[in-house]
């Protein structure tokens, strides 16, 4: 092997290590990204460290703190271009130059307009060896969400639901638990904790009182904002989420028809109701892309719309999603009128149809879940199909 | 290694040889099993053979044909027990006697109660080793067809469909053409070589004017019987299926109340009309228990339905269906009233679910097959799914 893809492989291997350290953030450090970092002094790890949480120090900082030799002079592998700006902590570049970091490698540039190369290049400048692209498809597959909300200033949206394998996601009198197993469920916990929100419609609030919460064993786990979208201002005042939404944040999104005397009583009873401008079409419902706005502004970068029919279906034909996750059950459940899991208007044409790209499959007990992102991509460019469990 | 163990790694791989040669039947065997064949003597394969055509000799007499030295005091591997009854042919294990065989190795007992272990009673009494159950699975996983039809008369039922991965079979304006890309449509024209029959209903006839045949390039190929289940007899004469049905045998199911005019001029065109007995219910519909008895008394092993939400939803309500293939397209249609794959009556409770179980799943260009056996299990007992890839 010659010298130079030696060093390649050393790197990726500190890199990987890098990137299990920033994994370890998952669920904390919304609206942030995750990062690991790993400080290599004569071949050994001389620190490492990874951003813990939203306001606890970056990845870089971490990783010299926990430096048990001088630093000088070693090479630093982090999973995103280090920050050359004052946010909530001082810019990393300062730090990465006084400690004396001869060489920096990084994973995934920061998309981040005020960073976007410049910390590349102040490091450059001041005489450090940057190196960049390494393991870079996997640093920027981490934060997928991070350089989603960074660029639109909006939350990746992610639609969730469950089916039979003949597309049903109810029977035909509407009962829909449970569709998949214990399984697949624990997994929808898990995004609970992973993810920023997590909303329903009015008519999922009312038909099952959900919690929304994580409720995994181990832990500690954050709790998801949870939003429910509801046009009329329904939802009871004995809700599950009403009654606990002095202790778990809860965002109620009204259209502009919700009388005042409801979205008092909501207000009062802890929750957060956010009155919605007129939707396009002007037939008294929330208007989504505001909502997206809205939960944007509020440092919500990634939803998971637990949403029924009408919801999903308002997302797809308003183009707001971003991945679709569909848990499939090995059952059927036959029924002309039983549901499927998204309604709303929908496409005429075949051809018209809402593509996704990137499919992956991962065995759950009994049940599938298939993952994709949308992706405006023609027929002819579908993705292959790559199944990874 | 023992000399069991060695024993054993050599049977299994002549077995696996065997399975091989049966495969290449696949499709012309209908409604005989596929079998093969293989002669070994002093650990080299003298002669193989295989069950290549319903009225063709067996597997074991094709390889005796083709030894190339005497096979007395030889070994034979053959993946389905010997018959020993007078079919189309002569009973095998006559022919394995004459030929002086020391030693046959079976890989799965014959369910046809004409048979059933028998064969192998009969070479033991007469002197002859005989060993069972070597790759067993393989060989009964590759007669799934035959196993079914030799102990229930009637043909196996595998309901094909291909929906979007939100469970639509259709835009809401009804339009399906093309839900899935050229590589799942290969796949089952493929099918229709395999299938002894291919079943749709009437609206999907009048909707779409299919051909059903195999048009796959290469071959030959076998070409299925097409069957139509038109209650009425509402089948026109200028339908693809009736124009091509003097090349191509086509059955047209009729309900008790379909008029003689109609049938006459279907059956003076070519297609075989049959008229079912009242369905259960008496709403005129084709009784479909009775559909399958008569497709058996024709010999038809196996159906694949390419119905659509309507005869699915029959077959799920009625039953009848044993496997399940559901092509899924990575697109979503969404639209509160674009029909799923599977209409019918439907369960009322998602513990009523008709469960599935050895879901696999495969990868065909950007599509994924799911096909699922139909299964009585309850959900503790269901079968952890196992993508194979």
């Amino acid at each position: 092997m010659s010298q130079k893809l030696e060093q390649l492989a050393r790197d990726e291997a500190f890199m990987a290590r890098a990137l299990a350290l920033a994994e370890r953030g998952t669920g904390w450090t919304s609206p942030n990204p995750l990062v690991g970092a790993v400080i290599v002094k004569d071949g050994r790890i001389i620190g490492e460290g990874w951003h813990t949480a939203c306001g606890q120090p970056h990845a870089e900082r971490e990783a010299l703190a926990a430096c048990d030799e001088d630093p000088a002079g070693s090479t630093l592998y982090v999973t995103l271009e280090p920050c050359c700006h004052w946010g909530k902590t001082p810019p990393c570049t300062d730090a990465i130059l006084e400690a004396g970091i001869a060489r920096v490698v990084v994973g995934a540039l920061d998309p981040n307009p005020l960073v976007a190369g410049q910390g590349c290049a102040q490091l450059r400048e001041a005489g450090t060896v940057v190196e960049t692209g390494v393991l870079e498809e996997g640093c920027r597959h981490l934060n997928e969400v991070f350089f989603h909300f960074i660029t639109t200033g909006r939350p990746l949206v992610v639609l969730k639901y469950a089916m039979t394998l003949d597309g049903k996601a109810a029977t035909r009198t509407g009962a829909s638990r449970w569709i998949t197993g214990p399984e697949a469920r624990e997994r929808v916990h898990r995004d609970r904790h992973r993810f920023a929100a997590i909303m329903v419609g009015i008519g999922t609030a009312l038909a099952d009182d959900p919690a929304l919460t994580c409720r995994l064993e181990g832990g500690p786990w954050r709790q998801p904002l949870r939003i429910v979208v509801d046009s009329q201002g329904r939802l009871p005042l004995d809700a599950l989420l009403v009654r606990t939404a002095q202790e778990i944040p809860t965002l109620v999104a009204v259209g502009p028809q919700a009388s005042a005397e409801r979205t008092g009583a909501l207000r009062e009873a802890g929750c957060s109701v956010w009155a919605s401008p007129p939707a396009e079409g002007g037939n008294g419902a929330v208007n989504l892309p505001a909502l997206l706005d809205h939960a944007g502004s509020l440092g919500i970068d990634s939803i998971l719309v637990e949403g029924g029919p009408a919801l999903h279906g308002a997302f797809i034909d308003g183009g707001l999603a971003n991945r679709v996750q569909a848990y499939i059950a090995p059952k059927l459940f036959g029924g002309a009128s039983a549901p499927g899991p998204v309604a709303g208007r929908g496409v005429a044409l075949p051809a018209d149809a809402l593509r996704l790209s990137s499919p992956t499959v991962t065995a759950l007990g009994p049940d599938l879940l298939l993952e994709c992102a949308v992706s405006p991509s023609v027929e002819s460019e579908a993705t292959p199909c790559s199944p990874a469990l």
